[in-house]
């Protein structure tokens, strides 16, 4: 059992254990005043984990409704997230009410934002049941769902009150889905933790992933109890995400959101290198390569320097001009660069 | 001119001014850093007064879009909601660009909710055109939209960055609309300004409508100020509010927001003094009648009290059992009492 307290404009802790879905209501009751939760899921998490979380939430005192979406993140729309909200008053959800959030990415945004909206806000907890979930969008307050225009587009920052996880629900996930989750646990040493990059360099993905999650979600936690409201210092956490979001949107999402961030973080280790901004006489675009070779991730791609450019320019963190670039001076070890568009086409042709 | 600091988790202005949407421009030019405006309105207020804000906001460099929604309550909804996001996205609106909210306060409500979530959160600065937006929805950070099942279910606090209430817009106001407005004036009065009460009395609201209109801002001010998310003390607000509500809703919101309100401050009054709650001998209920009458709004209603609590129960700040009723111990002077449904009931029968 791993146990991180997060402080934000509000606190709460994710617990990180075996099993943990089980204890659910016992875990929450404390947490909110209302005994109705609506667990928020999808149609394969559902048939996989709904019924051992609803036990627990009945067992715990809880009148439990349940609104279940497509799996994927076409699901993370506006239609689905209206619909949510619809459902939430029709079964007359309350303000000291709680809704649960039980699988990956998609379902923690849309029901975060729901829940950040729903009478102006009421209780959420995430039970993030795939491992990029456990280490990236459950922890840090982004809720969101995508619009036509693109994603994320709209949304809040909103804190649950807890996060469980239960890392033997990765077990079920899809090969290619764990590795999209791994991108991101490669993205958190690469940035931040030589400790936690020499982890996943031996075999301790397999022999204690709850270890290699509670590491993460730590980093992400120091990064953004520093930096809630995504001013500055976050924007670490964007490594390889500016280019990644560019091969995302170039395939239109044929190449899923891991991998697009292997690309990148490919990309911006390669561009440290060529500008001499590493500093260390190491190869660490070997490294880098290596590493996303270990866990069946893409490091190159076949879209142009010109191609790539292209959808920064409508990146959120953009100012029309120039982007924020997250660049290595060693694995570990990361810094921001604000870059013209015309220079960043210009280093990625190399 | 009068002008109105509000102290919230953002601080901002209240300027009350003849002739200041010609101003928009430099005055909201200071507090955002890009310079592209979406003016959010309504198709009456556009053909109004659209145009000399536009001016206003290109002669101080800004870059102008306009989106127009139909006049009416109806508009406030899920569906223009998401069309205002997802124009947004399309104009490439960015996080320092800013909504423009021109018109009443479903224009207020639907723009300020729009920009509390757009990219999580834009500027937003509202210009509110009826009596009832300036006095009531554009203090006091509540933002929102109605749900199928009931007004206002989904929202957010947000903060505008400014709010410039220009009085001679009033002017334009059919006379049940103005006197929408009247009610909540009527009830800043009731609730805690016996001063304000007199100035009703006498011909204030033709002579001087701008005073007025900053002395409700006021008083709603100090209440917002101390209870900004709506924990508490914000309650004495709904004076009225919750039987208005229900008349609202069981007249399938053919009766008005103010003339509901009036029949629910009405109700209250009644209350208040059928109950001894009352410390002075004046007739407060007479009182209250008369300066109803005097603003032609009604102060009756043809639902019984089984009727009335019926839509109480799903009332957001209710708990299932409870509601929170606001009455008056003297003209200038309520206070808040939890009442079973069971005694609203018995209450409303007399």
């Amino acid at each position: 059992m791993e146990k991180i307290s997060v402080k934000a404009s509000g606190n709460y802790d994710i617990i990180i254990e075996d099993g943990i879905l089980t204890k659910t209501g016992e875990l929450v009751a404390p947490l909110v005043k209302g005994r109705h939760a609506v667990i928020v899921t999808d149609d394969i998490v559902d048939a996989l984990y709904s019924e051992r979380v609803m036990t627990s939430l009945k067992e715990a005192g809880f009148e439990v409704d349940k609104f279940v979406i497509a799996n994927g993140e076409a699901s993370k729309n506006a239609e689905n997230y209206v619909e949510l909200l619809e459902f939430c008053a029709e079964k007359r959800v309350s303000r000291k009410d709680v809704l649960v959030a039980l699988g990956g990415g998609v379902v923690g945004d849309l029901t975060g934002f729901a829940a950040a909206t729903f009478l102006r806000g009421i209780a959420f907890v995430q039970l993030p049941t795939t491992l990029l979930a456990a280490v990236d969008s459950s922890v840090g307050g982004k809720t969101a769902i995508d619009l036509k225009a693109g994603k994320n587009l709209a949304g809040a920052f909103y804190q649950p009150k807890i996060v469980l996880c239960d890392c033997t629900t990765f077990d079920t996930l899809p090969e290619e889905t764990f590795a999209d989750g791994m991108a991101e646990v490669i993205k958190y040493g690469a940035i931040a933790d030589k400790e936690l990059w020499g982890w996943l360099e031996g075999d301790m993905a397999e022999t204690n992933i709850e270890k290699i999650v509670a590491r993460c979600v730590s980093i992400k936690r120091d990064v953004v109890e520093e930096d809630e409201f995504d001013t500055g210092l976050r924007q670490i956490l964007n490594f390889g995400h500016t280019a990644g979001h560019s091969v995302e949107a170039l395939s239109n999402f044929a190449v899923t959101h891991g991998s697009a961030v292997a690309i990148g973080m490919a990309l911006m280790t390669k561009i440290s290198v060529n500008k001499g901004y590493v500093n260390t006489n190491e190869d660490i675009y070997k490294s880098m390569v290596n590493m996303l070779k270990k866990y069946k991730l893409p490091f190159t791609t076949e879209y142009s320097a010109e191609q790539l450019v292209g959808p920064m320019r409508s990146d959120k963190k953009g100012d029309g001009g120039s982007v924020n670039l997250i660049l290595l001076k060693n694995i570990g070890e990361c810094f921001v660069q604000k870059t013209a568009y015309e220079d960043v086409k210009k280093m990625l042709e190399k």
